[in-house]
């Protein structure tokens, strides 16, 4: 049986007169993009030509929803409310869903962005509140997340859970990811190993040295990192090279 | 052969702490309601709170889409080009179709707040990005405005138009609607037998003491009037009164 | 001796073409004004105007400076670093400053809104962050607020704290404030008798029942409570009938 | 008599995790800096570094005021009123001015941003109402800009008005700047030589190949130009080999 992998990065980060990441150059390396709608980073403008680059390389469009803290990119944690979140979800998901079908594309996941990650992986009522929004959205969009408490939230809402895992990113030794506020550089060849390992083997290793098991159906690229088309290339040169197959999430 | 008409209102305008209009007063009184989409007022929460309150009262649900200038509430003029003016309507009429399906209903129609209704009204341009963005919903949205060159757009679009008019504002002898930065007090009375005289002669008498010929399939009631409620009560009594039945768009 | 005591209130909380509170009749029964700066509500409009309102009312002028949070109307956690917060405290100061200055005023004292008023009760690195801010602003401007970590933070940054309480919130048995989203009506006259056992012995009713020790030179009424006028006007006279002299901070 | 001139450039157009201009390698090459205020870009954390950087390299304090457009970046006309305008102003100065106190330096000038530009020289209310809130400010801040309307509007308000002119952009046969919403790369030499004549003659070749009459105490530099550290560093060795002094704005 053959090994399926979807690789997903963060595209569309731009906002009005500022660029950040190299969109054009990542996009050809993904199965999926998450696509920023103007909460923590992109705007109109950006989505549609996002949503028309990602169907130009064949690459499923998701929505990668945010907190409304532009000044502070959604990577700082904002007490809001289950009920808030989840009309946050709702409204940035709507938005970047009436481009991808304008686009003759459908919306295939929402993954939520920056610390937002982190709160709906440790607060049950925010990972339900998300997981409604995604319910309400229709159409089987899948949540794009990690975790025992997603999962679950997920599968009570009837939503299509896929695990993903960082091999861009440090994890602790207790598994907890660790959220940079500025992307470092990092070794593609090194961060490829750890994503074959990752597929192959379902380990990760941790900050302390020790293994960490993941599942894992999709791994992330960041694309703010200063050199995250390398290492998405990287990824996906090693991964083929493993024999695993490279898919998006509808195809998993 | 029965008159009908719309009665459509702007609902939906408080913004975070902020209330603004009374929303619950003004909607039973409604067919359509044109709901804040968070550019130039709403946020997702109203949103989400104005759609359950309009399907509550069979009130069809529509987009009311404005300039991203939240400090000048969407009524100064802002010299976007068609290319972004497309992108914002289709980013906030999307949200509001989230919201709309999530309570199983549909997105009705789109109307330009604010300035941008003149704007579209002046420049063909404009006012063929706004109906290139309303196609792009799918789904025979309709477009909620007035005057020869949105019919044009529109037509031009494929997008089903809808004429409307105001009874709660003034028209100047050129024909040219008055726009307010706050809305005055006015008569529910008079304010009624205008909306009586457009709809069954298709005339209204304007700031000059002449008619003004107007064919209006739907009547436009401002909810941020600190009397709208009252307003709206009294035009649709008058307009029952006179025979003229109200009815939502999708129903004209 | 006789007992003085500034009463300071909320003002300018309006934004845009929102209206929030009741300033033209809160305002004269104040000694000192908390104006909104623009991060959680208030606007350069709002602000102008506030300003000239306060001086036409003898009143002391301060900056009210609150999390870059306008939909959340700066009540919501969000985790600023202490640098992030001294910038944004200097960067709303100096803006009211600037207006305080244009009318012929001076800056007197500078106020946390809403969560931040706990956060720097809470974490001596934020209070030391708003410390150095008001220090940045020169010209002995004073730091209203309560608690022994913002005195010692105060002390270390060589700025006067002027020790501030609440009697139309509520405290915890633990002496904790409770911050409401909305606020709730109050009795004018329970409301004035906790003001004037505070000011005369020193001491609060907590929601346990029990009585709590409080310092106050300053207290403080809401600007957005339904009934702040009638508040504040009840708590003045109570004051004055128990011999309390009302002054603003600079005369403390 | 030694030609001495002011050379000026944009500076801080960062905001959040987005970054803008190479601020580091152009501030040395300046004489002042035009620094923004967080309504088209620029945040308090960025002004404090800019401030700080400024002050290191030994350049002039001033600041760089905008529409309140972060989306279009202060570079589409918004139809702002009069009064709007001068609170805007006064906000954005009197932000920047407490960062330079803070630093122990002073706000040398205020300088309209994009569109605001032309704005004020083509409407002489606008003009009035920047020069007024420059006024307000007190401690004779300049007013650096161009063109009559604006020199008589500063002239007016009593405050000290400092002409300057682009090199590194078009002026058309009428004597109008054309903005630019992305700045081309322009090549450094051919720039260099604008501005030795503009100095050295008063004369700026137009897009019609005609001369233009210019009076010029300071020359600006873009900083969102590709290569505008490059282009500054060319004017600076072109300005000092025929002989002219370059001095901050207070020095003139």
């Amino acid at each position: 049986m053959t090994l399926r992998v979807d690789l997903n990065g963060d595209m569309g980060e731009s906002y009005g007169r500022w660029t950040l990441g190299d969109d054009e150059a990542l996009m050809p390396q993904l199965t999926s993009a998450n696509i920023a709608c103007g909460f923590h980073g992109g705007d109109p403008h950006v989505m549609r030509r996002t949503v028309a680059l990602a169907l130009a390389h064949g690459v499923a469009v998701g929505a990668h929803v945010g907190l409304p803290d532009l000044i502070g990119f959604g990577r700082r944690r904002l007490a809001v409310s289950p009920a808030e979140l989840r009309d946050y979800v709702l409204y940035q998901a709507g938005a970047v869903k009436a481009f991808a079908e304008a686009a003759g594309a459908r919306l295939e996941h929402v993954k939520p962005h920056g610390v937002l990650y982190a709160m709906a992986q440790e607060d049950g009522e925010l990972a339900r509140a998300i997981a409604a929004a995604v319910a309400e959205l229709g159409g089987d969009v899948a949540l794009l997340l990690a975790g025992r408490t997603v999962a679950a939230a997920a599968t009570e809402a009837g939503v299509r859970f896929v695990p993903e895992s960082y091999v861009d990113l440090d994890y602790t030794g207790e598994g907890k990811l660790v959220i940079e506020r500025v992307k470092q550089l990092r070794d593609p060849k090194e961060t490829a190993a750890r994503a074959v390992r990752l597929v192959t083997e379902g380990k990760v290793r941790t900050l302390d040295g020790t293994d960490l098991d993941r599942e894992a159906s999709s791994i992330c690229v960041h694309g703010d990192a200063p050199n995250a088309p390398a290492i998405a290339a990287a990824i996906r040169r090693a991964l083929q090279a493993a024999g695993v197959e490279l898919v998006p999430l509808a195809a998993l």
